[in-house]
């Protein structure tokens, strides 16, 4: 549809305000023109976006950046021109999440397919809590869960699940169910009516863990962090004696939360060995997949989650490994009907028990939220675009650059491996010792010289805005690089760029 | 930009698939020309939107619904051409929230500038948690919680904040923060380590208090309802009265939860006699004001939220009666520092300690989520093209309707209102009594026909699609029509016809 300008009349861009536009009569051509113009900027963005001659981001400082531009908000309306100068500017600065050279975060790239699913989302513009006011997205999370329970290996896809605002919100989701499971009392009469709980992760899983227990009033002294080998896994004898020891003092073990993909090392703990010491345990057994979950969808790699069909729940976001638009995060449930006794709270102004339809549908009351953003129909969309080959196809080539850069570094000169051994995820982590370091004792100086490198690379890295990779110290091993691979863009030649963009840019440290 | 379609070669649109876009190389043509069909399918939709002619839903069973077409995911991908089809399908079963005769819930309409905002977020894709990739959007939220905590009446804006994904969770973070503030070592040790808590809040107020006691392990019972006047307000008496027995019984007063307009009744508790008992009790004061915030806008209206200056903390949803597409909730709280010291869990590998940048623009570990979505740039957007007046306007003109309202049916045969006395907001509560039980003695039976009534007169207008409107019952109050009017599309006309519709769908009941 090309909409022609419909500015007759006295009115001119520059004095159109928001009030020509719909819901005004007559404001149908004025808002035609003036989304079409949003839109064509939008589109100039996206095309940027993938072109490696672009920089990643044109980095300021904060004060710099509240000093170049005017944010306020004012009495008085903006015209809608601008306003597009707003979107420009927003634009101007922002990071370009989808270019090739961005691997700052788990989630990187933009996918069209499910960059339109997000307009579309915006554009219908409804709640999940009931089929009433979202008939669709309803029962499109209905056949995208069930999908996803089967791939995780529950029998029919049967079980139950919700998309959540993030994986930590998921994690604190399964503990909230975990501990329900075990005392429904705590809903009623709260953590003073029952035992004193106690939950297990591994030293490398996901701070979120910690932070849903400090919500949930466990506490984080009641999250015991089983330790792991040298690859990051948790080792299940560790497990095993813990919760030994933690039963032997008289407190509850309620929770394993084994972690698929850690955020750092992208290990995956032996799912089997601790599903035994669940079930010996009769332990709630949560799979917190957030990262790792993606490798089901590959033939090649879903090995690596062997036993994930043995948990009680699984978190999983979409948004991370299948690069789907953020946010979409999924916990998935294997008993049906917990998360709504749980969670159900029968407000009789939403979920009304006399109306016409199916009441099944009306899925609000197993949630925290009240309202809850539509987060299926982009990972719905970009499925049916790409089938499930087409996810497959995406993980395999990632998992594929990442020991591209494996094998390139290995044995280069000025790089040094965090962790021995092939990756089993996407994430590399590495050391860039600079050669002023190389032939240094391997003694305290040198660790705190060498700590101190890859904050200056990153930081020379935004100010150029050449590439972006995240870094971070871990146990007693000083700041490295921790490169992972998501970015459906990225290619061999941006990994060599990578390379050699640090040894550019740490060569004199 | 006008793209033609670039569809050379043997490569029709039939055959095209999401390999051919972006980051395909060459994929520039044929992304912008997909994404461009995208658009013209929800610009046809936008417009259809607000038509008084077209229907607000096109109503189908789940069953029907999920026969109606093939939803399922597949291994094979689908074409672009098939994914427009699914776009269309989607739009056709969906609800239109932007509709003039959608009353359904507090969040309705679509406000194009809003909507434009929401498209440029999915565009840029990323996430709140540091500066680092969100830089604009870290800002924009300083900005506009700092000008929200102004207007609620802080001196200089000063306190802290977030966006939260939604009302539930904004009321959950205040009683997390109030319970860390009175004892801070509930973060590690938990509710064990620390006396029995109750929080107080209104008989009529939103669910979501206790939920979020449910999640926190503190408990339904917990929380102690408090009683309404017939208006639906807090009666102070009774909150003191209800403080002093709890304090009595050896339990801990740490939260009041009031509402400044109730989800149903849409009344405000009296903030300043409220205050004045949280002073005298040490009590933390939370506002929920999720729905009543957006009245702080209205130099005529938001006298009606007096008192709100004394908050510890506040509830403000942008996407209720400010219009702002979902998600957009907030969360003020008086007391800065408060929130991050309440959930930091230092996670090394986000938050690092030695970037080159001002830290304090790392917002992130003051979230309960670790990822966040980007909800402030569509309210920022809408702020700089209406001005703070245009929210007002919005606003007077919404409570304007809803007195019109009232003023029709207060004297109207076959109307009776639930409670007397001009609407405070925009909600207007009422029974429609058709001619059959008009002339009844007001007994057991007539009240269980009259519970029927409502239920029937809304599953008929959904099946017509020619308008949508809550009921439920409350107390002893037997099923009633909730009319709220949030909608800037909504006109006199619009009351006008639910009024008579209600009639005509409800007369031989």
């Amino acid at each position: 549809m090309v909409v022609s300008a419909p500015l007759g009349g006295t009115a001119t861009k520059n004095n159109l305000s928001l009030n020509y536009l719909l819901p005004a009569s007559d404001g149908e051509l004025a808002t035609l023109s003036f989304l079409q113009d949003v839109m064509d900027i939008l589109l100039q963005y996206l095309v940027t976006n993938f072109d490696r001659s672009t920089k990643v981001i044109d980095f300021h400082y904060p004060n710099e950046l509240l000093q170049e531009y005017n944010w306020d908000l004012a009495d008085q309306p903006q015209t809608l021109e601008e306003i597009l100068s707003n979107c420009r500017i927003a634009l101007k600065y922002a990071i370009k999440t989808g270019h090739p050279r961005y691997f700052n975060q788990l989630s990187t790239g933009l996918d069209m397919v499910g960059l339109a699913a997000d307009w579309l989302t915006s554009t219908a513009n409804t709640n999940m809590f009931t089929y009433e006011i979202a008939p669709v997205f309803v029962l499109l999370e209905y056949v995208t869960l069930r999908k996803m329970r089967e791939i995780i290996g529950w029998p029919g896809g049967a079980g139950d699940g919700i998309f959540s605002p993030g994986g930590a919100i998921s994690n604190m989701y399964a503990m909230l169910i975990a501990r329900f499971k075990m005392f429904p009392e705590v809903k009623e009469k709260g953590m003073a009516a029952i035992p004193r709980l106690v939950a297990f992760t591994s030293e490398h899983s996901h701070f979120s863990v910690k932070k849903g227990a400090a919500a949930l009033g466990i506490g984080t002294d009641s999250v015991i962090l089983i330790r792991c080998d040298d690859r990051g896994k948790m080792i299940p004898s560790d497990l095993e004696r813990r919760i030994v020891e933690a039963k032997q003092k008289g407190f509850v073990p309620f929770l394993v939360s084994a972690t698929a993909g850690t955020t750092v090392y992208g290990a995956f703990d032996p799912l089997i060995a601790i599903a035994d010491i669940c079930k010996k345990y009769k332990i709630w057994m949560h799979v917190d997949g957030a990262w790792g979950g993606g490798l089901l969808m590959s033939r090649k790699h879903k090995w690596k989650l062997n036993g994930v069909e043995r948990a009680n729940s699984v978190t999983w976001n979409p948004h991370k490994m299948m690069g789907v638009p953020l946010q979409c995060s999924a916990l998935l449930v294997r008993e049906e009907g917990l998360m709504q006794s749980c969670n159900q709270m029968h407000a009789s102004y939403l979920f009304q028990q006399d109306k016409h339809y199916d009441l099944s549908y009306d899925t609000g009351d197993k949630a925290l939220q009240c309202g809850r953003h539509v987060d299926v129909f982009k990972l719905w969309l970009m499925w049916r675009a790409k089938g499930t080959v087409g996810f497959e196809a995406h993980i395999d080539k990632c998992l594929e650059l990442a020991e591209y850069l494996y094998n390139k570094i290995k044995n280069r000169e000025g790089f040094e491996l965090v962790i021995e051994g092939k990756p089993q995820h996407t994430n590399v982590c590495f050391w860039y010792v600079p050669p002023s370091l190389r032939n240094m004792e391997d003694n305290e100086e040198r660790m705190n010289r060498l700590s101190k490198v890859a904050p200056v690379i990153k930081a020379r890295m935004m100010e150029y805005g050449t590439t972006m990779v995240s870094y971070q110290p871990l146990g007693d091993k000083v700041n490295f690089f921790r490169m992972v691979i998501s970015n459906p863009a990225a290619a061999h030649q941006d990994i060599d760029f990578l390379i050699e963009e640090i040894e550019r840019l740490g060569q004199d440290l």
